[in-house]
């Protein structure tokens, strides 16, 4: 198996990107490949004394940044990203990684690696860490969606959890304004009908934002614009609270031990929202794995991405996918 | 001025409600009534020897239960919520405070009350308690909606947040899945335009979940699905975290200096997440005003409300609604 990762993309690459690899290969009994810059990788490498024994680089004379338009990745044929997916296309490589545009990937991966025969959307799929990890798809590829579309991602969400996660029969729910089957618009009434009467879904109904974070659900199904705003709210509004508790214990906290305390404590809390110990998105939907890991990935977080990828082969949930939607189709 | 309240609706009632009215009566020099089974309310006020005393009671025989379908409100009509909306209909009242079904009360208000003449559509508006107090609108009344309605939600909520939260030019945003102009589905591209053309709104761009509780605008449009998905993923997420320190706090107290420290602290970050303490959420667009209580208000928040629904009246928003508007049309 050979994993490939997109030297190129993210706020701190190319060293962390080189970095992550370098502890994969150290850690994980896999080919381990880089696509970028050779030139700037070897540089570096050289620069900073890291060792690539091993790592095979891939080089890409372009890349594509984080503020330029996803569609450059039809424009930029010699681009880190488009050269991965195709190389990933071709069956090169096994799974691609990249920390860089998620539009571009996103695309990269829809145009040169395609979609499973039968599947009508991919969708970003993205672990929301709290009491239990639970996949929230999609998060943000498909602002526009059909009833047959969330199907399909309840489908591959329930397949993902259960490969990944090891959950025998993933809970299914639907975001909705309500819990009654009524609720919500004709989008997710009618859908709510279709995971209901599915065979290979296990439906639990509507699910409510206050729901969200108190495990009633193991795959949460919506389109991309509301899965983006749910995100990104849990994100700020998280951020938010920690932040007042912080201001308002730093003002009680008048004794050496109250600080100790209060340290440790808020050391242990952000741990347990750090969504970079399951690695990154998983793009659902597609013929070949691709995971997406956060902008912001250190080392870390790239070894954590390419565990997972590596977990997304092995397992083998493409073909499983693809055989359980050609079953209801 | 006279304030009618529902003495049927809520967790809480009729008590709390009436306690509310009671304290309301005390503080404000305005004439309170209440709405509701007469023989039920001065039967609970002689068992708790409550003071009645200049507070007019109409009665309506039936009321409307938190689970009932809010359709019932055509059907029963002798229920609270349409016996006062008729009364405000005609005049006889000049606002509408009401803790129960806010289905109920909002078909209610449109059916019996009606629309400012040009408003398409009124709102549910919410004020969500974070770094500065946000008029959240839509928040829950229409799952769908157009540009245009969006576009007189803006108008409605800048011209609310003026006049009661004397904030000269309200910051409008638009809820989105990105800050650039061309995010969103076709909805918010071109609510984006319309808003940024509009000569009567400080329109200041899209706005991201995760900015949401860091003061960016006064007031943040979206349709009524979205809204309530933020709304109680803002509710949930802060309930969650809460949770999170509290169970971390608790394992590390292990003074009494430390658990003291931690009441008082924890007091103070739930004081500030009080919605109640700015009363309920106005429907605009309504011709005249109406204030949904929380479903589990108590007493003190029923003369929140009360308050809130003098400023309403007292500033004749309603009025500069329909002039804004029926300029711009």
């Amino acid at each position: 198996m050979k994993i490939l990762i997109d030297a190129m993309g993210g706020d701190n690459a190319p060293l962390e990107i080189i970095l992550g690899a370098i502890a994969a290969r150290d850690e994980f009994d896999v080919g381990i490949a880089l696509v970028g810059r050779e030139d700037v990788i070897c540089r570096l490498a050289e620069e900073q004394k890291l060792n690539l024994d091993g790592i095979e680089i891939f080089h890409a004379e372009d890349a594509i940044a984080m503020d330029d338009n996803p569609l450059d990745v039809r424009r930029k044929a010699d681009c880190s990203i488009r050269v991965g997916m195709e190389m990933l296309a071709r069956g090169e490589v096994d799974a691609f990684v990249g920390a860089g545009s998620t539009g571009a990937m996103h695309l990269g991966s829809t145009l040169y690696v395609r979609r499973i025969s039968g599947i009508h959307r991919s969708a970003i799929a993205t672990i929301i860490p709290l009491s239990t990890p639970m996949l929230l798809l999609d998060s943000g590829a498909n602002t526009v969606v059909t009833p047959e579309h969330l199907v399909q991602f309840a489908l591959m969400g329930s397949v993902y959890m259960k490969n990944i996660f090891n959950i025998e029969r993933p809970r299914i729910g639907l975001l909705n304004n309500g819990t009654e089957r009524t609720k919500g618009t004709e989008l997710h009434i009618a859908t709510y009908d279709l995971l209901n009467e599915h065979p290979h879904i296990n439906f639990v109904g509507n699910i409510e934002g206050k729901q969200v974070p108190f495990d009633k659900c193991d795959v949460l199904v919506t389109d991309g614009f509301c899965g983006n705003i749910l995100l990104k709210t849990i994100e700020g509004t998280a951020s938010f609270v920690l932040k007042k508790v912080r201001g308002v214990f730093m003002q009680n906290v008048f004794t050496k031990a109250g600080a100790v305390m209060y340290k440790a404590s808020f050391g242990r809390i952000k741990k347990e929202f750090d969504a970079t110990e399951y690695g990154g998105a998983p793009f659902l939907g597609i013929k070949h794995p691709v995971i997406k890991a956060q902008g912001s990935s250190n080392a870390k977080a790239i070894k954590s991405a390419v565990k997972q990828a590596i977990s997304y082969v092995e397992t083998g949930l493409i073909d499983e996918i693809a055989t359980l939607n050609s079953s209801v189709e």
